[in-house]
């Protein structure tokens, strides 16, 4: 979007041009709309959104991300708000409720019908996190024993409100979840077949299973609907292809902020306000700062070592930078291998087997390169010295790099967060503790 | 997967106990098959595939990471490998030939038949990283002049052999794109309407635009099936959204491997050879450690003042430490938002500003902390310097690591690329001058 654009749209707000503003913005398509509501004011947001014809309005709200569609609701009007809550399906109406404050949502609650509040109530009893929490309860559930035809029927008796028809669960006589049918099988087949007979085995899972898993297994599996069961096997709702997408780029964000450092948004970039940007970060960067004091302490110790051949400190920066570059790739792959499924917490002596040997072999071409380059400027003894030191810091870096999202996982705790910048941390120290060893050592300090 | 049940399964393989070695696998569901084939070496793998029953076989294929199919079919044997290729629909088979040397893709790809080979190399005439090249070129489209009725004959006719029939697009007379209809709709809407009148507006992609930029908004608006079109809005394909998310988890991996400083590996990590890990990071890390020989330079200019006063050099880890921390946070919440779409190149003016004021807040907490930290155990002209570095460098580093993904954008590189590693090597070496600067002035060096 252009931001001349966008001025212009300011500019007719506040000179209360609201027929113009809105002609213009009638003339974007959804995705443009929602981009302009995502770079406004709170405020501005609810003027132009009430601009907006009702359908597109209400198509656009849904498209917004979860804190804006909180930040709209508390601007808008009390009867625009109960009559938007009321028009949205359970499964989108428990996420935006999980916005709001608890007093705020539960007023909202109350207004819906009887049946609106059954749906969400349903939902809601699942603890946040779960997959329970993102489903919807709003699905087609067909009987093995009924034709063909007969479950056509009951596609078409639920086809407005349903959150899929393509993807049907099949139950068996106690009810319990048996399997799963696409409509494409079932309009393909002839009308006197069973349900029993074209069904295909269910991938399910557990309400109270983690909601992120639950969206992997989604995705991998190419589903265009997740069948959710209870502990008894009894359907309880589904997870739809669209919100599997949505945990997961939540998922994906959180780990992607949390490995560079710090708390992730929960909206776009340019409507966080600066404050909550700071607050996002510098509660990490002070946590990694008094760790980075034991590399002052590592320094202290060896003040005296450094007075004598102060040419040492001068390749301090390079040789915990490179430990830590080292230590940031093997954290970076291994996490990443984590998330996708590929590697199991145990399989942590495989990865750090497998670690220590790269690092040797990293640490042996950066070691010959260091030791070559800085022998020749300043004598081998100190390009011993820093050879050597590339070398067992690679080794170390790369190993404790590839362990630690492991270890962090093993210990429950999001392995992104042990990533990259503890690890950085972790390996400065020791690297430096080895450094002052083998100087210590080659050069008889 | 347990270990020790893979290990079984290796033994029996060695001893050639293959009946048992198949009764087992056979009881696994897809993915834990799946799971086995990628942890075993290619040897034992082909052994393994080939006990499966056919349509196991090929499901198991489907699931497999693309080059592990390559290295699969090199140890297949003739003929097996043509039968595999034949049934591969057009998508997924130029997927896995662009994963075989060319002479072995084009045997493969003239054995099939005249048709197959039409829609093979329709999808193989685009060039690689467009959408044209992950596109199917099977799918079903409705005439805006049909009756609903027409239109789900026209479905059913193709119901075996079509990517998707979930998502019809229309095509108006001159056989030109004009919008899509699902087939939900279809069944809901009574028989004798026009498919003109039921059509909603479809949101297409050129068939050359670059395939990531497809997959994300066929992820964001949730499309069941993204229609791709020719420079004259002629439908030449469809992207499903099962092709979507492997786009998505290709470039995901590329990014987050890239800014950890390294190649994306292209299988899972545990298949991955030790020399192949070393290869996606030694050319990184010797670029990274050349470029951090510019703090050694820094540091040889200072040396002077170091000498003068030895305890500098106590705290240098920790100010770069905490300078790349900064750089890195802010790089990786820009590049993540320049992912998710939340930020353009043009914006570059607004982060940087935003960046700045981040920067200078996080810097006067950090800095306040380090002057009465240091002040108290070093005295205070040295906590001052300490304090005004921190300041200084948190500003330094949060506004180069916003505004870096988005020049890196503007020049047409990769954000991930220049992102976290390229970050903390300028903002060390920048970081350093800063402090040598501000020590010599303050302590009056």
């Amino acid at each position: 979007m252009d931001t001349s654009l966008r001025d212009r749209i300011r500019a007719g707000l506040r000179q209360h041009d609201l027929e113009e503003v809105r002609d213009r913005v009638l003339q974007w398509d959804v995705s443009e709309q929602v981009e302009l509501l995502e770079r406004l004011s709170p405020s501005e947001r609810a003027v132009v959104y009430r601009l907006l014809p009702r359908e597109t309005a209400f198509q656009a709200f849904g498209r917004l991300d979860t804190p804006l569609q909180g930040e709209l609701l508390t601007a808008l009007r009390s009867e625009e708000v109960h009559g938007l809550v009321a028009e949205l399906d359970p499964d989108d109406r428990v996420k935006l409720l999980d916005e709001l404050p608890a007093t705020v949502a539960r007023t909202l609650l109350v207004d819906l019908s009887p049946e609106e509040q059954d749906a969400t109530g349903l939902v809601m009893g699942y603890p946040a996190g779960s997959v329970g929490r993102r489903m919807s309860p709003e699905f087609v559930a067909l009987d093995r024993r009924m034709t063909v035809d007969q479950a056509r029927a009951a596609v078409l008796e639920r086809i407005d409100d349903a959150e899929t028809v393509y993807a049907l669960p099949v139950l068996d006589e106690q009810k319990r979840l048996c399997g799963i049918v696409g409509l494409r099988r079932l309009l393909a087949t002839d009308g006197s077949a069973l349900v029993g007979e074209i069904l295909r085995e269910a991938v399910t899972v557990e309400a109270h299973a983690p909601a992120e898993e639950a969206a992997r297994r989604c995705a991998d599996e190419k589903l265009l609907a997740l069948p959710v069961v209870d502990g008894t096997d009894r359907l309880v709702g589904i997870l739809t292809f669209d919100d599997a997408l949505d945990v997961l780029e939540e998922a994906e964000s959180e780990d992607v902020a949390r490995s560079g450092g710090a708390e992730p948004l929960r909206r776009p970039y340019l409507s966080t306000p600066v404050r909550s940007i700071v607050r996002s970060r510098v509660v990490w960067l002070l946590v990694l700062a008094v760790g980075a004091t034991l590399t002052v302490r590592v320094l202290e110790v060896f003040e005296a070592t450094l007075e004598q051949m102060v040419v040492l400190s001068v390749f301090i920066p390079l040789l915990i930078g490179t430990g830590g570059n080292t230590g940031n790739q093997a954290a970076t792959t291994v996490t990443r291998a984590v998330a996708l499924g590929d590697v199991r917490v145990r399989d942590v002596g495989r990865v750090a087997l497998r670690e220590v040997r790269v690092g040797a072999l990293l640490g042996a071409a950066l070691g010959t390169v260091g030791l070559l380059g800085v022998g020749l400027l300043y004598g081998w003894a100190v390009g011993a010295v820093i050879g050597l030191t590339l070398l067992s810091v690679c080794v170390l870096a790369a190993t404790v790099g590839g362990v630690m999202p492991l270890l962090a996982r093993a210990l429950g705790v999001d392995p992104a967060v042990f990533s990259n910048p503890f690890i950085t941390t972790f390996v400065d120290a020791s690297g430096l503790v080895v450094y002052f060893l083998i100087a210590t050592a080659v050069l008889g300090l």
